[in-house]
């Protein structure tokens, strides 16, 4: 099943199930009536859910209503925990040849992962607020995201695969010029990575089909900037670390709370046809290869898609659509 | 008034009002049933809740029953933010001296702070869960938080104050053993801070009196190890940041939502006299005065008590008290 949350006026807003096509959406009578509340209590609603889902598929639902994005708050507006991570240690390798630094060998047996801002996720259409379009030096990251339920402390491989309950995508919005300063401290980021975009809906692994081995997503991240194709790589190839590996890495010391948003990292495939999913990886492209980035970072007005379409061309989250905006000029955020 | 959260079987418990000297509780009738649920609309629901509290302190509540510190979640049992901060840099500093490195001049502009784990707290009176008592080097660090309200992005220091809500007490629990791992990767902590404990009740600022100047709780936070008194430096002295400078560091890129939580960092005096408020303090003052720390990082068993008191001798907070235990051994988190 395909879910997502409609704007209501509340902080949470209102769950509803969207068909497959995204063309369809219903508000499930009874069940729950936000996504954290299915999550806190998946064995006992998840089935309903599944119920309703295959009703509006096969178009047997009187209430199902048009799906609009314009009308959808992030699909969990606010959530308890966001881990991202570093899957595709490509990116990192690249960033680092760039500078001129060696690829340490411990991070390939352990994964980069910091602790994000989870208090608000801006919605799939929402402007990204900036405000300094010179030294933030902002940034996209596109990336696929699990949402999990409770895992326990200590994961093993089995137990953590079986914590995913849906998938969806991620912009970790990035402010680059912001990033080395808090780096150089060494405890993560409280400027650098401001709040992230979630995808219309998330869906249920089943959705996947083949694309999903339990694990990992194989199909392309497909970016646009600007009206034009930025990147396309294929988040099952080059993948240094599955959403398992990432789950037991992230519950080595304490337990993982059921809404928890774990993402892959920016995806990044050693192929360099395939493009990039940020600027950052093309800028250091560039530097590798004529010694000089030009790409620059985003500027006012610019807008940038992430999507992931199915074997059959259908779009599986719908897309993230922003554009980055003067931060007084943005819409409150709650 | 003064709040916590009673255990009822839920995810997030049930808000209950507290009497000023911590002996009698009472469920308001209606109202907001969680502190979240208060925190979200503060407006709406803190006079409501001010004027039973009222009622209770007078002693004309029938439904009012003894206060149980055992029956007890903690106040936020799961939160949308957690952000620590290094509000003490004789803190800061001891710890470097003991490694023979220098304070960097911008620390005392730029305040230290991290993203920590939100998707859970432990009860006040909750067992720390550790797997390794040897290689993890548990340590315990009480500290003042403030809980605030909606903050927008690019607070002002008018701005920042005003949104500050109530005040408890945390122990951020801190596994020395493997932090230097995650500082140098540079995107702070996944594994060296796991699941914090906060303090009984959380209060509002009025409850301080004039031990509350707006920004900062000017009173001795007193710890005891194993039943002797290990520190009690006053949170209001040698505080190189207050809260109002920390929420306006935390707002620089976004906003923070209603229930975020905001740590002072560990409560330290340069008056060695004082004591510390973690065991890695009093390991680096051994250090710099012996050449070697005799202090132990935690061990199975051991227990920490967290408390401040106000000038007549009454605990403001009630009292973290906590033992550690191997992790098989201990309760289940949801």
């Amino acid at each position: 099943m395909k879910l997502a949350t409609l704007r209501d006026g509340s902080r949470d807003g209102r769950l509803v199930l969207v068909s497959r096509d995204l063309r369809q959406a219903v508000v499930p009578p009874g069940g729950p009536t936000t996504v954290q509340a299915l999550l806190d209590d998946w064995e006992r609603h998840s089935g309903y859910l599944e119920t309703i889902a295959r009703e509006l598929e096969a178009g047997r639902i009187a209430a199902a209503f048009p799906f609009d994005p314009n009308a959808l708050l992030a699909p969990l507006p606010r959530a308890y925990q966001w881990l991202d991570a570093s899957g595709y240690l490509n990116h990192v390798a690249l960033v680092r040849r760039a500078r001129g630094a060696d690829m340490p060998e411990d991070l390939y047996r352990d994964p980069i992962m910091y602790q994000g801002v989870s208090d608000g996720f801006l919605a799939p259409l929402e402007s990204i607020p900036v405000v300094s379009e010179e030294g933030w030096g902002t940034d996209f990251e596109a990336e696929v995201v699990a949402v999990l339920g409770d895992c326990p402390m200590d994961a093993d491989r089995q137990t953590a695969m079986s914590a995913i309950r849906l998938i969806g995508l991620v912009n970790d919005v990035s402010l680059r010029g912001l990033i080395p300063d808090e780096l150089r401290k060494g405890f993560g980021f409280v400027h650098g990575k401001p709040r992230s975009a979630l995808s219309p809906v998330l869906v249920t692994p089943d959705e996947l089909g083949e694309a999903w081995d339990g694990t990992k997503v194989s199909l392309p991240l497909v970016v646009h900037l600007n009206g034009t194709l930025f990147g396309s790589p294929n988040a099952g190839v080059d993948l240094d670390f599955d959403f398992a590996a990432l789950i037991m890495h992230a519950s080595k010391t304490r337990p993982l709370a059921a809404g928890t948003l774990l993402g892959s990292g920016t995806v990044s495939n050693v192929d360099p046809a395939t493009g990039c999913c940020c600027l950052v990886e093309r800028r250091v492209r560039e530097i590798i290869e004529f010694g000089a980035a030009t790409t620059p970072y985003l500027r006012f007005g610019d807008r940038v898609e992430i999507e992931m379409r199915d074997t059959s061309g259908g779009s599986i989250f719908g897309k993230i659509d922003q554009v980055v905006v003067p931060h007084r000029a943005s819409q409150a955020h709650p």
